[in-house]
């Protein structure tokens, strides 16, 4: 591994996909800078939000000399039934990554190929749904465990189970407000039809229903696929690895995994593992086999492998314009279609493996649940494939950047709570290892002023990693403790912040913390899914505090989103009680209403709500005082 | 009532049209014209279907310069995707309604106000779904047989029970080309995962799950929602009924119910039957309570009370522009939100029921199964208080069109089969009533050379009403049997081709099996949910002809849609083996994929796939031909 004193800048980042990028041009390729030159201008009405296609009357378009829709549908409702539109869809999208997950826990044998490898997290589940455990076979609980874990989906009665996690407040808020949802895929569906013509026109319930379809994500999909992956693949602890480009090795056979998924990656990354195909790498003049994570899938397989991350979401094309990918696997979510494309211009295997995401251009090997017995064999066949593939390089096409940076990785809700207890004077001691105490003393004090979690993707709309970066740089040199998830902790990663020496960047309380519990200053929490771990931190947090969440000196910030997942957990996160700073404007601009609901209206349901600014320095200024008011509301 | 010799030409419909939109002209609101005016151009990308919003990247729009939108989807992912959610949004409404129904009949009891009102088919249902019934209260069989649907919503295992009610050959399609549905909300959310950035850019793949969740829909959501409304409100029989805005009553307190879900509007029916409030009415001047459907629940209620039509989906403005509407009370889907601009002009009272359909200036009195026991309590206030409202008349702005006509409705599919039944030579008595040999020899000898189903909304593309009146009388004329429901039959109704002497349209042979039979030649058979009993209807004449649906010379015909329930429709019909005859292309022109898939490409997956072609007479011209070809095929 390099040795590296220094931290990346953005501009060298930049430096190095200009390279990536004169390698496309000269293929006569087109990368998404280009697609998106050519996108300008973007349909202003679609920006604005009030462009309405949901029945075949339209297409209709808001303004002041048509500001109705042909059914009579105003700015309001557009944007309304669009952004819920958003919200139902990235839950439905991380809900149904979650299912497939609890499929494959149902699958769990002894005899592999998945297995239990947190019991523990499984036993206490169990405890937690008063499932028996007493004198039963682990996987006779695991398979319970699923099933019960299934009906959360689709349950015909009841809230989720999961929402009895919350803080008393909370759950008398989702109560009282009625945001506690159902079943997940009740609320998705019925987010569907309230948006559907002829139905809900008023944009506060479309508001409230994007909350509540927001907490069937973060307080059941994304909380359930989150607790079942730990089960299946163990729960993370910390790990050092590297980050960027430069992790794809010349020498080696590289395998990206890419996407959210990891039942099919922690096989890929077990086959990379086997002795045999070892062997079988280095007989064909490799000198191993390299697994490279991007996007999700690199922070699930990192947390849990050390596997090192090759970069985040717009990332995705200069990983295969290096030219030395001998294979791009992937699953769900965030893969470019252009991918099957731009394979083409180089020996690299695009694999597809989910019936969610078949893409044109890519080979399909299906990994499911319905065949999880066959996975690990599927895997080898695939990592040898990888092996063949090594001497179709064409070696005069091989450009890797240096540019690595190392990282410590893997600090879910326990592990946090773990480094942070035995930081403050007031522990002496005798309280047990994992209290909360320490970490709220370290607020109280002062010595941490608060936290801000740091998720979400990348958006060509604006300079990639640059709003990320900026504000997490300031946010330290303010003592505020970073957890990052997703694409924003991977552009941590890239530019080094989640080294221990990042500590530098800090104020003088925030680093002394660090130096204390010897952490970095940005906590990797895992992919997007791990959101979930945010808020039940956030939530042990209050409780052992004594107050509700909402009264917490700590905000997320998504500056740089593009998903509609995005949208399902801002609308989760400010459900939870915590602010929302944002980056990229949801697209509901068009609707004064719909403005003035995301940012203030949610504040009488839910006592948070979206602050929005494009500007990075503007945003985290406002985060900041955010934080501060918080703080002195508290009076601390 | 009126005595009415003659048909009602479109002309004469426009004309009452005309003289109601002057009343709006002078009282300077807008009407659905207006706004489609105003609306002009809509956009084309759009209505081609390559405009892209599903992330905040977006909006992208596919151009020959811009082939492709940011992450690389082209024109054939683009409108694929917005296809799928089409589907998957119109699969939502349609089941979240009979979610709807289901947790009423799990709140039936036999003190009320939810009874069962056919016992006959609530066993028949528990006996096909092995649910025991001997020596049980029936209302314990009830509220199990609910459960049991309920959980067709939600189960995580299996496929969909109902499916087993297809012909052998349909059942094996369905599992061989991976179109059988799984759990129904599943198949919702499954599609806006495949659908959500970064995932499925296959549009075969996304044409396939169009398909599937149109299966959930046709042979799951409405199959289940249109059995349980049997149960509830008893399954319907034939009745003579009266249709068009003439039925609004100067002297009478006007109600008119409209909407989809029969939960709310059955109790506003048997409210305003209450001897207390039409004594109430008599007192306030009125001479009694005239309640009158619009849209599908104006279907329900007048195959099972015989409740009078005001008209379908174009004429909701209408209804309110009379001035003579003292409650206009909604439920869920195609209500207007406009309707909560124009009641302000009027003394119109505007109720919005459901927690799907919330919409700004209206009245909202929330009727949900949660609440079942006080829905008649709360159903006879709404009453009263319309009745209240008549002395608010503005009497110097009413206006009442006279046209009206006599319609036979109320043919589910035993109904349509036991009329048949007796109807050709072969049947001497026998056979025992309802056999569906009639009605196969009919069509085998070619007095009936097929049947069509006419369904679907209207939509201001095109001359309202004016596809689907003109599209019958020419099926008529060739001895071609319609079953109409929704929109497509209210137009049936209003020209008066729902009277017996309608078969004077018919050819020689379709005019004896009306006269010999006694009915009228268009079919009622209810509701848009109602084409799951079209379904079922083509699959027993399949079985018991012994070959598949996709032989028959039968197919569905929706000349104006305009709803995304349109869309799942045309997909279980087309999975069901049937050819649908559009007059409003599907917004997917931009993609030659596209359009290749839906017209030729489902042919290959169902034996079935779309006609698209905006000329009614060039349309019907097809469906004549397609028919023809069927029983050439079959050679009779």
């Amino acid at each position: 591994m390099r040795e590296m004193k220094e931290f990346t800048t953005i501009e060298q980042m930049e430096a190095d996909t200009a390279k990536l990028k004169e390698i496309a041009c000269g293929l006569c390729v087109e990368t998404f800078e280009d697609r998106k030159a050519a996108q300008q201008p973007q349909c202003k009405f679609g920006e604005d939000g009030i462009c309405c296609r949901i029945c075949s009357m339209g297409p209709c378009r808001v303004t002041p000399k048509a500001p109705y829709g042909i059914c009579g549908a105003d700015a309001h409702a557009i944007a309304g039934r669009h952004y819920l539109r958003m919200a139902a869809a990235g839950s439905a999208a991380h809900s149904d990554h979650a299912r497939e997950i609890a499929h494959v826990l149902h699958k769990t044998s002894a005899a592999g190929p998945y297995t239990i490898k947190d019991p523990g997290k499984l036993l206490s589940i169990a405890a937690e749904w008063d499932i028996e455990t007493e004198g039963r076979d682990l996987y006779d609980v695991a398979h319970e465990v699923a099933e019960v874990g299934l009906m959360e989906f689709g349950k015909p009665f009841g809230t989720l189970r999961m929402l009895c996690r919350g803080t008393e407040e909370r759950q008398k808020v989702w109560e009282d407000e009625q945001i506690a949802p159902r079943a997940i895929d009740r609320e998705v569906a019925t987010s569907l039809h309230m948006t559907n013509m002829g139905n809900t026109a008023d944009a506060e319930v479309l508001v409230r229903q994007s909350l509540r379809v927001g907490m069937a994500d973060g307080w059941g999909g994304s909380m359930i696929g989150t607790d079942f992956t730990d089960i299946l693949f163990g729960t993370p602890t910390v790990r050092t690895t590297t980050g960027n480009l430069g992790v794809l090795e010349e020498n080696q056979i590289n395998i990206v995994i890419h996407g959210h998924d990891p039942c099919f990656s922690e096989m890929i990354v077990l086959a990379a593992e086997s002795k045999e195909l070892i062997d079988y790498a280095r007989g064909k003049g490799a000198q191993g086999i390299n697994i490279a994570g991007l996007c999700c899938t690199a922070n699930e397989a990192t947390m849990r492998h050390g596997v090192r991350m090759a970069g985040n979401f717009l990332q995705q094309e200069n990983a295969l314009l290096t030219g030395a990918v001998e294979m791009m696997c992937v699953d769900v979510q965030c893969i470019f279609p252009a991918l099957g494309r731009l394979q083409d211009c180089f020996h690299t295997k695009f694999i597809t493996t989910s019936p969610i995401c078949r893409i044109p251009g890519s080979t399909y090997v299906e990994f499911t649940a319905d065949d999880a017995e066959h996975a690990y064999d599927k895997a080898k066949a695939l990592v040898k494939e990888a092996i063949d593939n090594y001497e179709n390089r064409k070696r005069d096409r091989i450009f890797i950047p240096t540019h690595t940076q190392e990282a410590v990785v893997g600090y879910p809700t326990g592990q946090i709570i773990a480094e942070l207890d035995g930081v403050t004077n007031s522990h002496l001691g005798d309280d047990p290892r994992g209290s909360y105490k320490p970490a709220i003393d370290a607020i109280k004090a002062g010595v941490i002023r608060g936290a801000v979690a740091m998720v979400g993707c990348n958006n060509p709309k604006v300079r990639a990693d640059y709003s990320h970066i900026e504000i997490m740089k300031e946010l330290l040199a303010n003592d505020i403790l970073v957890v990052g998830s997703g694409c924003a902790a991977q552009a941590a990663t890239k530019a080094g912040l989640l080294r221990y020496d990042a500590k530098e960047l800090c104020g003088a309380g925030l680093k002394r913390v660090c130096t204390l519990v010897g952490i970095p200053p940005v906590l990797h929490m895992g992919a997007c899914v791990d959101i979930s771990r945010m808020m039940l931190l956030v939530t042990g947090i209050a409780k052992n505090w004594g107050i509700d969440t909402t009264q917490l000196p700590i905000v997320g910030c998504a500056p740089e989103w593009m998903s509609e997942k995005a949208v399902a957990i801002a609308n989760y996160v400010v459900a939870t009680g915590l602010d929302v700073y944002l980056g990229i404007e949801p697209q509901v601009k068009g609707s004064s209403q719909m403005m003035e609901l995301i940012t203030q209206g949610t504040r009488a349901i839910a006592g948070a709500g979206y602050v929005i600014n494009k500007d990075p320095h503007e945003l985290v200024r406002s985060i900041v005082d955010g934080i501060e008011a918080k703080r002195a509301a508290l009076g601390i």
